[in-house]
C-alpha cells in the first residue's frame, strides 16, 4: 500500500545524529557526538525518596488527570525561580509546564506559524528546533553566528528579504552547537530589531545556568517590556532529561493558545514527573547542585580544549565556550566533515558534522560539533587524539 | 500588541468541558460531566515501590534521555499483550509508545493530513480527538452513530461527498460519548468500505477492556491484513491517566513517520512513567486488576441506569452500555441541553451537553453525556434525581 503522508512530514528524515549514535553504541567507539548531561549530576536518590512518598501519600494527585497548564505549585516555583535568577516575568506574562524544552518549541511553532511562513534561525542551530519548525512547513532563513552571537546586519537583511517572518529563534547563551554567547549589546539590538519589525523572539535557554565561572548574561526576556519574547526553559540539563520537563514563559495571550495546543497534544505533562520537580525544588538546593555541575563541566571542557590544543592540526579554528556542553570546530580548506565522519568511525571516534545544524543540510560543511559532558578525562583526551589523526590525514 | 496566531489554532477555543469542570470544583455540585477513571483502581502502592526501586537501582536508565520509539521492554510487553488479548499485530506492524492516547491521535493526524483534508468521524465523538484533528486544519465530516455503531450507508455517502478523505476515526467499543459498541458485521463492513476507497482507519480503543460481563468484540485492527488500520491504545483507564501512557500499533511505514513527528514533539515519553508500566506489567497481574475494574464500573453503571429509570421523565431515551464510562441520553422535543445546563448548575448537578461532541458545536442538541465512574452510589443516585427534576421542568 502507498500511504499518503502530509506535506509537512513527508520530506522529513530521522535525525542524522541518531544514525551516528548507532556507531556510538560500540563501547570501543568514543562518542563526541552526544548532547546528554552527565548522569552523575542526576539527584537519583533524592528523586527516589520523593517518588515513593508522593505515590504513597498523594496517590490521586500523582496518578489522576491533571490540568493542561501544569501543576500549580510547580508553575509557581518556576515563576519564582526565573524571577529571582533571570529577572523574568511581568504582569503580562504567564507560564506553562511542558514535556521538555522540545515540546515548548513545537507547541509555540504550531501556534505561531502557517505553512510557508518564515522562521529566522541562527545558522548553525539546534537540530531539534529546526526540525520542529520544518514539521510545520516553516521556511527557515538562516543568520550567521559570530563569536559574540548572531550577525545583526545579516539579520536585518534577512528580515527585509523574507515575507511573513513570524519569529526569530535564538539560543543566546552557550549556543548549541557553537558554544558561543550573544553579547549584551547584541541582545538589545536583536530586541529592538524584532520590535521595530513586529516579529516575536523565541529565546531558548537550556544551558544558561551551566556557566563555568558564574558569569551570567541577562536573558533577552528580562528586558521584554513589549511582550514580544517567548522564553523556553528546560530541566533537562539541571535536573534530568529523562523526566521530560520544561516550560515556556510568554505573554498571557500566547500562553492561552499554547495551552490549547498542548491540550490536544498530550492533555498534560505526567503528574509524577511534575511532582518530582516540585518537591525537589522545595526540599533541596538546586542552585547549590548547579554550582557543582558548573565545576564538573568546566573541567571537562578545559580537558577537551587542552587536548585540541595538543592534537588538532594547526589552523583548525574552534570556540572556547564559557559554559554549556559544546565546542564547535572548523577545519576549513573545503573539507566535508560529513564525508570525513566515515574515516573517524574507522578510527573509532564520532562527532556531529556541521551540515546537521544548517537550514540546508545538503550543503557540505567544514565544521563539526564536539561534546564533552559525559566522558572521563581519559576518554575525552583519547577521543580528541584519534580525531586529530583523522584531521591531520585529511589536511595533508 | 496584536499577535499573529496560525490559521489552525486561531479558531480553537478551550474545551467546553473545562468550563463545566469549574462548577464541578464546588463540593456541593454533583458532577456527571467527568471522564476520569475511579482512583480506587490505581495501583499506587505497587507503583510507589517500583518507582523507588528503579530510581535507586537504575538511575541512569530512569533519568537519562531515552529513544523516541519508547523503552524496548515496554514496547515488547505491549506487543505481546495486544497479540494475546486482541489478536493485534502482524509482521507488517510496528508499535510506538506515546504520552497518552491523545498524543497518538495528534501525531497520527500531523503525519496523515494536510490542512483542508477530510477526516471522517462518528457524530458524536470524543472532543479531544475532534480538537486534535481541528488543530491541523482538518475538515470534519460526521457520520451518525446507531445503537450498533456508525451508520454504514451514511458513511458511504459521506465518502462520496468529500474530497481528500484521509482517515475514518472510530471508537468502536463502548464509544465516547455514547457508550455504544459497533457490531462485528459493521466492523467488517467498515473495513471493506475503507479498503475499497483507499482510506485509513484510526481505531481508538481506550475502553475496550472495561467490558462489564467479559464479552469482547474483535477489534478492527485484528483483521487488518491490508495495513490500513492504525490502532490507538491507552493505559489511562486500566492503569492511571496521570502517567500519560499510550501506544499506537500501525503499519511499520506509518510508525516510522509517527516516530519523526514524536521526536520533534517531545523527544520521548518520560522514562520513569515507562518504567512504572514496564515493571507493573512484569510483576503484577493487570488482567486480574481489570476484572475487578469491570465489576466496579458495571455496578456504578447499573446504579445510574436504575436511577434514570426511576427519576428521568418518560420518553427520555438513553443508552445501556456494555462497558466503558458513559451513558448518552436524548431529551428530544427540541430541548437545548447547553442552555439547560445552566438550570442544572442551579440544582447543583453538571453534565456535558451533546453539542460538545459534534463536528459543528454551534448547533443546539437535545442530547447529553453522563459519567458514573468516580462517584459513590449515593452521589450517582442523587445526581440523577436532581437532573430528573431539571428535565421534568424543561419537558413540562
Amino acid at each position: 500500500m502507498e500511504y499518503f503522508i502530509s506535506d509537512k512530514i513527508r520530506p522529513m528524515q530521522g535525525s542524522a545524529i541518531r544514525e551516528i549514535f548507532k556507531y556510538a553504541a560500540d563501547p570501543e567507539v568514543i562518542s563526541l557526538a552526544g548532547g546528554n548531561p552527565d548522569p552523575k549530576t542526576f539527584p537519583a536518590k533524592e528523586l527516589a525518596g520523593i517518588a515513593e512518598e508522593m505515590l504513597t501519600e498523594q496517590p490521586v494527585l500523582s496518578l489522576q488527570y491533571g490540568i493542561t497548564e501544569g501543576h500549580t505549585p510547580l508553575r509557581d516555583a518556576i515563576k519564582a525561580r526565573i524571577k529571582r535568577i533571570e529577572n523574568i516575568g511581568t504582569d503580562n506574562d504567564e507560564l506553562i509546564v511542558v514535556s521538555g524544552g522540545q515540546q515548548g518549541l513545537e507547541l509555540a511553532t504550531k501556534v505561531l506559524i502557517n505553512e510557508g511562513d518564515t522562521v529566522i534561525v541562527e545558522e548553525p542551530s539546534f537540530i531539534g528546533a529546526l526540525n520542529a519548525f520544518r514539521s510545520y512547513g516553516a521556511h527557515l532563513a538562516g543568520v550567521p553566528v559570530e563569536s559574540d552571537g548572531m550577525d545583526m546586519d545579516a539579520l536585518e537583511k534577512v528580515i527585509k528579504e523574507n515575507k511573513n517572518v513570524r519569529f526569530i529563534y535564538t539560543i543566546p547563551t552557550f549556543q548549541n552547537p557553537m558554544g558561543v554567547t550573544m553579547s549584551v549589546e547584541k541582545r538589545h539590538r536583536l530586541y529592538e530589531i524584532a520590535k521595530k519589525n513586529g516579529i516575536l523572539i523565541l529565546e531558548d535557554n537550556p544551558y544558561g545556568e551551566l556557566t563555568f565561572d558564574g558569569t551570567k548574561t541577562p536573558t533577552i526576556k528580562s528586558f521584554d517590556t513589549d511582550g514580544i519574547v517567548l522564553y523556553s526553559g528546560s530541566f533537562s540539563k539541571v535536573l534530568a532529561p529523562g523526566l521530560r520537563l520544561g516550560f515556556i514563559c510568554a505573554p498571557r495571550e500566547l500562553i492561552a493558545k499554547i495551552v490549547i495546543a498542548k491540550q490536544v497534544s498530550d492533555v498534560h505533562t505526567p503528574m509524577i514527573t511534575q511532582l518530582l520537580a516540585t518537591e525537589y525544588l522545595k526540599r533541596y538546593d538546586l542552585d547549590a547542585a548547579i554550582v557543582k555541575m558548573r565545576a564538573n563541566y568546566a573541567h571537562k571542557c578545559q580537558t577537551m580544549l587542552d587536548a585540541i590544543e595538543e592534537y588538532f592540526p594547526e589552523g583548525v579554528e574552534y570556540t572556547r565556550p564559557g559554559g554549556g556542553l559544546f565546542i564547535w570546530a572548523d577545519l576549513g580548506h573545503g573539507i566535508d566533515t560529513l564525508a570525513l565522519s566515515k574515516k573517524a568511525v574507522e578510527e573509532k571516534v564520532v562527532y556531529v558534522p556541521g551540515n546537521t545544524f544548517m537550514t540546508d543540510m545538503s550543503l557540505p560543511c567544514s565544521t563539526l560539533r564536539l561534546n564533552y559532558s559525559t566522558m572521563s578525562d581519559e576518554r575525552i583526551t583519547e577521543g580528541i587524539k584519534r580525531l586529530g589523526k583523522v584531521f591531520k590525514d585529511a589536511l595533508k
